[in-house]
């Protein structure tokens, strides 16, 4: 195990975070916020104190394997949501610590849960700190790091893997800083997009970044207590709704558009499957819930809005779903899982390995009719190895193994059975919204802090997607 | 496919369906029921006209296959269900056919859920025809079959397979015949001793009778609105308890005890790993709940009866687990999943498998830190085939596929989601009761005659471990 090299990464990805925390002070500045320097001021200098400390001697022995990649990466989030919840606790706006760790971890990890009983009472800086920590959790701080380290070396792949979600990593270029840089760019640009597109449709400057930097995360955090309502604006509505669509298609795809092998795009089988669970599910929910809506259109509205921001797992809402019958809200319930594309910014349990577990569903079955042919799965007309295969399934085993442990580690809250198992849920799939108490504002305050630290780490689970986390915590007991 | 040899096992299993009517007709007269000779008449000479029709020459090719096993299986298994609803029906006990049906179904797959609101009220041939497809669905119909049959024939293991629950046959005999009829031989002796020992403490005869063989078949139909806690009796509590977990463990190692092979028993990691989540989840319970009941003694009792009407799936209740905190029924929730050893008339997901699961996800973190070292699944010390390990995963996926599906199919109806995912849960896993409305009692009344259907699908689906069902729906569409 290369420590040093661990060390290393874990400092430069801080230093990343500690100067992501001007940008706020900036925002506090112009609102005239008095507090912005010591909010953001103290977590600066720690965080680049350690920085410091971590990368001041450059190992001389570079190599960084799975395993190096994974730990820098699990230490590396927790560290960063350590720190990245002082600012709420300095500056009063979350006074008790371990709820500013929860509110950071699920902005971090795009979930958008909060233990927040009045957003919008925030100060401006914090609020825009909040909804940062969505647009920097969404592409992940390592691809950041990676972007900018200007590292040719070829095994940085191996700390991409860890932070890049879905069932396998494209090998879209062969120098990965080359391509985190593509991919931040497109990122940077789809973003700015967004928010240039939302005060077109009115909305003022400030909300704009705050919102499109929530929708980029594919998170969820809103300024306002009724969310994404608050506006009543069908443009700003189908903006946000277009965007999440958007930010949940694997980002290899808007590369292969540029460099024009547009085949590969159109041909891709995820995102026929994204697109086309998008178009069925909102159609049969528009018919499902059209009496609730003064007209079959404001359904539609409503409806396309909520499955988007299920299936990509922001959480954003523009209705209550708790009015909607059983029906289309079991069918929210099983986007939740589904998710968005992989190597997307996007939760759940992404579209292709939902795809590679069900065709293997089906080749089991095929398999006890008749052992003797050996039907391969295919995904895009290509066989899929074996290796992507077992990952799949058992990434799905150990989600529900470890949905299992932490809904009994809950069961000591006030809380019942099926709103734990739906804290669970919503956690690990960085959805954000639960059932019962926990849903659509998604308000998780009424948790004690250890089921806070559980759900806290759910999150993380779910957004580093298993292994990085049960790996950290192996490395530990040795 | 060789059909003549599918519909010839089907006229066999009706053949025992219809002559096991008899034997409600026996206690209807004892009990002076003047409709017993149409009730059980009417369905008997269906039964054994189709038997005779379906019988009546035998195939020259006998080759069965595992297709031809599992869709003899399955089609058996829905025929007999059919029939067998039929005299609740004559009786007017339960007049819609549907729930006749949905009735027969938990029946035969031991689940125990029961649309009847007044148990009680029941006559006594239809209440001991009740307990009996417990009985026979327990140990399976074909399973009896096989045990008459006096086939040697080999190719007949392909048959079992289709029945006999968990991740792999054990290859106990290589004669069938004479495996299945060792096997019935247990069941039968292990049925009437606790008919016996129940009747020592106190039980009348025919209340022991509709018992054991509720107990025997793992299946939790009672005779009593409040089921075992009716008797109030420390000992037939703990004889029905005890019997659960004889009647939970793997028949093989019954046989392995005849032929003093003690070691394969007492070496069993199987059975080791049942015996010790009851001992532990017992004890975690006790001391969870002792505030509830009046002694520890008294909280001992309730949580390991409890525990073992759970992890058997039976569903007998002697206390209002709803009274109990999350935490204790977080615990049995879990231990439905969890089920009893494969090879008993248990269901679940069987020990064997969960054992399989969890050491597969271990593995795959392992061979994720270090892909170089295959680390291979060892159940008793033996490493585990490949096969057996996808089936375990793939059983695993299937199952919550499935779930995914029902839940969807049920949300139509006037349950919440909660509900109908415990709904669908109790049924695939053979248990009986569920949350919210479905609660302790397991009265599923309250389904539309469309839900019945699904559940009762579930239910089938659940008992014959997912394979034959789906494998007949499929030869269905060909």
């Amino acid at each position: 195990m290369n420590y040093k090299m661990i060390t290393y990464i874990i400092g430069q990805i801080l230093r990343v975070v500690g100067l992501c925390m001007l940008l706020p002070v900036i925002v506090g500045a112009v609102y005239g916020e008095h507090h912005v320097l010591a909010t953001f001021g103290i977590p600066f200098f720690i965080t680049m104190f350690i920085s410091v400390v971590f990368t001041i001697k450059k190992p001389k022995n570079t190599a960084v394997f799975s395993m190096e990649g994974f730990i820098s990466v699990a230490a590396a989030w927790i560290t960063m949501s350590a720190i990245g919840a002082l600012p709420f606790v300095i500056s009063g706006d979350i006074p008790n610590y371990i709820d500013a760790l929860f509110e950071t971890v699920s902005g971090f990890t795009t979930t958008g849960s909060t233990i927040l009983n009045d957003v919008e009472s925030m100060s401006k800086s914090c609020m825009f700190w909040r909804a940062f920590t969505h647009w920097l959790g969404g592409m992940g701080v390592l691809m950041f790091v990676l972007a900018v380290m200007n590292s040719n070396d070829v095994r940085t792949m191996h700390m991409m893997r860890a932070e890049c979600a879905g069932p396998n990593v494209g090998r879209l270029v062969s120098k990965s800083s080359f391509s985190a840089r593509i991919l931040y760019g497109i990122y940077i640009i789809l973003t700015v997009s967004e928010a240039v597109i939302l005060m077109l449709f009115g909305m003022p400057f400030y909300d704009a970044i705050v919102h499109a930097c929530s929708s980029a995360g594919t998170g969820g955090f809103s300024m306002w207590n009724d969310s994404i309502a608050h506006y009543n604006s069908l443009g700003i509505e189908m903006t946000v709704a277009v965007f999440l669509i958007l930010f949940g298609i694997n980002f290899n795809l808007y590369y292969y558009m540029l460099i024009k092998k547009f085949s590969l795009v159109f041909k891709n089988e995820e995102l026929l499957t994204y697109f086309g669970i998008i178009a069925t599910v909102t159609t049969v929910i528009t018919f499902s819930v059209k009496d609730i809506y003064s007209s079959i259109g404001d359904s539609l509205r409503h409806s396309f809005f909520m499955v988007v921001s299920t299936i990509t797992s922001a959480g954003f809402a523009t209705t209550d779903t708790g009015q909607w019958s059983t029906f289309p809200q079991t069918l929210l319930l099983l986007l939740m899982f589904v998710g968005s594309c992989a190597g997307s910014t996007g939760g759940g349990m992404k579209v292709s390995r939902v795809l590679i577990i069900v065709k293997t569903g089906i080749r089991e079955l095929k398999y006890i009719v008749s052992p003797r042919a050996v039907a391969s799965v295919k995904i895009d007309g290509k066989p899929v190895e074996k290796d992507v295969i077992r990952g799949a399934s058992n990434y799905f085993i150990l989600f529900m193994l470890i949905l299992a442990i932490s809904v009994l580690l809950l069961s000591h809250d006030s809380y019942t059975i099926e709103e734990n198992i739906s804290a669970v849920v919503t956690c690990m799939n960085n959805i954000g919204f639960g059932v019962g108490r926990l849903s659509t504002s998604g308000n998780f305050s009424g948790f004690d802090s250890f089921s806070k630290i559980i759900l806290s780490f759910d999150m993380l689970i779910g957004r580093l997607e298993i292994y990085p986390l049960i790996l950290l915590l192996g490395v530990r007991k040795h």
